[in-house]
């Protein structure tokens, strides 16, 4: 029998879907779960956006341009000048969510056995996409004692190498919910400038910042066009996870016109995503301002709650809709398929993210969970009694 | 500033795409140009494919299961099984376009530096995928004069090394328009059995096969279980080619585990796209009849048409919807972008795509083009008249 690539055996499983089956067992039980472990919102998408595929005309679902449409990316430009953020329409490739336009970065600007520094605890896919690129990840870690704000600019220096092609970031931050400040950001540009290595920020919540901070982007930076590369999503900001739409953005000239062979390889990105995508660029501010207003309330509410358990740690999240907890526990894996094997308060329990699967440092993280909170109020302070209990008789 | 990869820059650029600004030029000048150049047909997307996304009634977005939805992979196996191939929906994992389930084949079998053998010409973003993957492509020379039947299995096994871990073939073929017989399907899976390798057959173009001949499938053949992976894509089946919906289809259940970690890392498919792709599923025999009349007559013309000419030779083509032709003329390159810049019929020219980039041994289909018959009738005759007549002309 022929054998699986060495690469295919790396490949990292999904630390949440590993859980899966465990859930549809609670299922069965007929228990509730309490969904804490996704990055799915239960807010709608605009109704603009999903009108929009209904109304269109095409009797040819046709290709696209590889890179997107021009008009789509002229709206996309249109976007970023409101949020101060000064590109073109040739600055920015259409990509098949924003999963694709960091794959098609790490292949624009990593060789195999290249580095990319990442602080920890970070995204747990950018395991995976490294691993397909043959990227190696060296992580920075960042602590919950500190809210998980950037660590030490030394810290970075250190794990510097000639192998070292970039610093990624996810700002604001899933796993964390940290947003990085302007200082930050600007000691982030000064390493790169000073090592020449690229910047690349995951940008995709953007609008999910609260308190009253906004986001500072990369590109607002001036001296860092040629380092600096957003990864983008329509994802999270219209509640479209599922159009898998996003877009990569560099003033870097050389850059964009690598990550167009990668894009033109594998001919467009989704079309009716597109058109949808593109409508979702008129979604009135209203919209954004509930959705905010309603992702305060839910983080004031579950923080509160979570606080209030003896022996839990938790960071207080400024953006995204994410927070990692620190449990009075050894294992959050054992804990996480616990909870569904063999709790329930009333038949209801819950599911976690275990946040070891979000650091790449072995051993770091195994107490702490990640929770979204992409379920309304009741649902979390449910959700959050459940913990509670639940903590109070596992034994690890 | 920071440096882009090696990778990056050994990434081919598409040889159709580089034509683009030399057709635009065409345009601004006023001229008609007939594109035989792409594969985008234009035949209509069926409307029950189309109604789908417009009935749906969705008010979020969301993700669905990274392997597409276990109810469209069950009428994918119904698809399947009318074609007379056995599986079920747990050897199918859904992608986004055919490109993706192909990249996904690499990654889960191939290492960096492994080689892949090729019969040419091939689809010319095999190359990018490889490159990408970091694949060493081995062609295998297929001829016009053998109207681009299988090379001799002996040409094969001369190239087999320790780092073969499969050989990619297209059937029926984009460029060639060949369709592989029984017999060089068997020939195939004795050598992939007795070497060890996988077999992957790019089979999107199933349904467009001519003159009474029927497709055969590697998953047909009994004993390759284990080695046959399927590429598969709803973009010309249905002429939705924007939908960039397609699956990896294997019997191996060691590579179905290790492509879904792949899909897992990027999430999802596109959601609205699969919505669509499900219902097209039920599109009733007689398009798909009228499909093939409308390829049957536009093929016998454009080949009655091109036999025509003095000089040209013309490989006869069995399925899907492309032709080589060969010309009396040293560079095809340098003919493309002639025909577009210094040449018309009455305002009118043609966009062909050389062949060389079909190639990967250097020098090779220099004379060729590839020819693409998604035109109707009528300009399918003005558009070879227009090539006939350059050829009166063109000094190179």
């Amino acid at each position: 029998m022929p054998r699986i690539s060495n690469k295919g055996l790396q490949m990292p499983e999904s630390p949440i879907r590993k859980l899966v089956p465990f859930a549809e067992n609670a299922y069965k039980q007929g228990k509730t779960v309490f969904h804490l472990n996704i990055g799915q919102p239960d807010i709608k998408t605009p109704q603009i956006a999903l009108d929009a595929v209904k109304i269109h005309s095409l009797d040819i679902l046709a290709y696209t341009r590889s890179e997107g449409s021009e008009g789509y990316r002229q709206k996309i430009a249109n976007y970023y000048a409101k949020n101060d953020i000064h590109v073109t329409h040739e600055d920015i490739i259409v990509t098949t969510g924003g999963s694709e336009a960091l794959l098609f970065a790490f292949g624009s600007i990593t060789d195999v056995g290249d580095e990319v520094i990442i602080p920890e605890p970070f995204y747990a896919n950018y395991n995976g996409f490294s691993t397909a690129s043959g990227v190696k990840v060296v992580p920075v870690i960042s602590k919950i004692e500190d809210n998980f704000a950037l660590p030490p600019i030394e810290e970075f220096e250190k794990l510097i190498t000639p192998k070292t092609k970039a610093i990624l970031i996810c700002n604001p931050g899933n796993p964390t919910g940290y947003l990085y400040s302007k200082e930050e950001i600007k000691k982030l540009a000064e390493i790169v400038k000073k090592h020449d290595l690229f910047l690349i920020a995951d940008e995709v919540y953007r609008e999910f910042t609260y308190d009253g901070i906004s986001h500072y982007s990369i590109l607002q930076e001036e001296g860092l066009e040629n380092h600096a590369i957003i990864i983008d999503s329509v994802s999270k900001r219209y509640s479209m996870c599922g159009a898998r739409i996003g877009c990569l953005v560099s003033k870097n000239k050389e850059v964009i016109k690598t990550v167009l062979k990668f894009a033109q390889a594998r001919l467009s990105p989704p079309t009716l995503a597109q058109i949808a995508s593109e409508a979702a660029l008129d979604t009135p501010q209203s919209y954004f301002d509930d959705v905010i207003n309603e992702y305060v309330e839910r983080r004031n509410v579950l923080i509160e709650e979570l606080n209030k358990i003896e022996g839990v740690q938790v960071a207080n999240p400024k953006g995204a809709f994410y927070c990692i907890a620190q449990l009075p526990i050894k294992n959050s894996d054992a804990f996480a398929q616990w909870l569904l094997e063999s709790f329930d308060v009333n038949g209801e329990t819950i599911m976690v993210a275990p946040a070891g699967g979000f650091y790449s440092t072995p051993g770091v993280g195994l107490n702490q969970i990640r929770i979204a909170y992409v379920l309304n109020k009741e649902s979390l302070i449910k959700a959050v009694h459940i913990l509670k209990e639940a903590l109070k008789v596992y034994k690890d």
